[in-house]
């Protein structure tokens, strides 16, 4: 491999995270079959979680996890039981559905630290492995807001910290309206936070995937990477993709 | 759910037309196990109707049924039966295959009135479900046109009245070429039609659903749904997704 | 149908071939099944040949060729095994793996014709039926050099020459950064080709399947096909969607 060969499961970087927007239960089957090996984290995403029926996903969350992998409901979810203050009863329901990790997001209404804080550790004292997600959905956050709430979070027990990107990957957190990087912020980000392995960039695109890799590594952690595209990353991970598979040429003439 | 619940099947309302491209046996029957319940109409587009082998057809059909809903051939397979003169058989055909609902449009061609009225009646007659479909594929037609058609549709027995968005959603019906809504036209509409539950909007983009349900609320009909967005479609009703989510929130602050 | 009945397989022109990302055997299969008479070339994208389990591989493999095509892995694959000076060891495996068919392509390296036209002529001394790919795919290469790489490509026993288009078909090729084709290069390629049934044209946009088959007929060779668009694909071929069904209509009024 070009670019060197990847980690074994279970692994601590190179992590892939799936967004599972209503799969079919032969059908996650069938991916995870093929591509099993290359998913560590399985989001439900949204709240789509709450429209299967229970049957349906108590099976899918069971067949999940018998790829070895996490699985969470997406982190909005989250915002609309701790909206309706029944944190504490979402968490229960989360666990005994079976999902092995939580999303604690505020991409769409304003937390406050306290409240934050205490839906981590309330997570993380019932087992899930906890991942945070920061950036605004709709509205440009602070960089400074941003690793503000990375150094809290790693702090309080989060096991990673997600930076927003959607499902579009445009126009949210540090991806402006065309995908591309804002340069500015992701170099501040960066200086500030030095070791990228604590976050998964939620990276929908191509390009945004591309660049990560090139300027991390096949071992940076990547997120909200559609399920029928885990084969395509990973070929672009280990450059057997023309786009990173260049990088690893000299001058590429024979 | 922050949006308020959904009804259940068989609705009036709220209904959620799906168009199929091609699917596999295997992949209909697992979406339809996992989304059957939030699917009304399932749509075999354009003309692929025609490609199957037709035993697979047949068994295609069949399948779908079992999910208690309707299934009709793509408006543009009957466009083609008019042009060469053999509605009859058209019908005749689709009957057999166990389709329930016929889809009469003019997307492409230009229809009188005298053959669009015939062609609702007919298919009326044997018993279908008619649905009608209002607006060019590739021309701008005048909204008034559109207004005097839905009347004249609805006055001659269609179930309900389709807005034209195609498969991209973009420059056609009352998009503009970036899919966004033609203000003017969409006010003029809606001043005209009064109740928009005779109208099922083809909305394949997301923007497009969430500016629907956000007028409309829950309930809205909405078409052209990709088989495998019907359960983020349904997030999207309910409030389970960011973006209507948040507009259940006068300040969403904990 | 409105634009003429296609021909059987085997055939000789009118060819699909379609870009797999990683599908899983049982979708493989259903897809398969029901577009399967549609596909003449299987070709699993980039490097992803690489990234499955050998026994699930080989089974995949197994499981295209049983519905009368041919398989073959992307085309990087191939420039990686150059690079590192394993042809004989990549075409070895391939043909064990029960690869039927190879691309040979200079994508992303740089590629002497001695080294091109012996890859060429080892794949077809090992019995695969060799399809060649020219066009870079991030600079933009002088319409005057592809044109000479197609005659060679064509003395030299490649069966038929790829247009590369990527999976994008953006800003690649002959297509310019909105995926239209570059007029003049257009224009001077055919005249200097003159058959086009020579080429497999890769075209991922359905604008651009649309104008390949309004120039040059239902059964214009088309490439990087999207699984799930293969009966769509067909639809347009036939003249049974809208875009090319309005181009068999005089006046379509009715």
């Amino acid at each position: 491999f070009p670019l060197g060969r990847r980690m074994p499961k279970p692994r601590q970087q190179g992590l892939t995270m799936i967004i599972d927007k209503g799969l079919g239960l032969a059908e996650t089957k069938d991916i995870l079959h093929v591509c099993g090996q290359y998913i560590d984290f399985y989001k439900l995403g949204f709240g789509t979680a709450a429209l299967y029926a229970p049957e349906v996903l108590e099976e899918k969350v069971q067949l999940v996890k018998s790829f070895a992998m996490d699985v969470y409901p997406g982190g909005t979810f989250l915002e609309v039981a701790i909206i309706q203050e029944k944190l504490e009863e979402f968490l229960y329901l989360a666990r005994h559905l079976g999902f092995t990790a939580i999303e604690v997001s505020d991409g769409t209404i304003n937390m406050s630290d306290e409240v934050r804080d205490r839906a981590i550790a309330t997570a993380a004292g019932m087992g899930f492995k906890v991942l945070t997600e920061v950036g605004k959905k709709d509205i440009h956050c602070p960089i400074q807001e941003i690793i503000r709430q990375i150094h809290r979070d790693l702090q309080n027990g989060a096991y990673r910290v997600i930076m927003e990107g959607r499902e579009s990957g445009m126009n949210v957190g540090i991806y402006d309206e065309k995908g591309q990087f804002i340069r500015d912020d992701f170099e501040e980000l960066m200086a500030a936070i030095g070791d990228p392995r604590v976050l998964i960039w939620e990276a929908p695109l191509k390009d945004q995937q591309q660049e990560l890799i090139l300027r991390f590594g096949p071992n940076v952690n990547l997120g909200n990477i559609p399920p029928r595209e885990v084969l395509a990353v990973e070929a672009l991970r280990v450059g057997l993709r023309a786009d990173t598979f260049k990088a690893t040429l000299c001058d590429g003439t024979v």
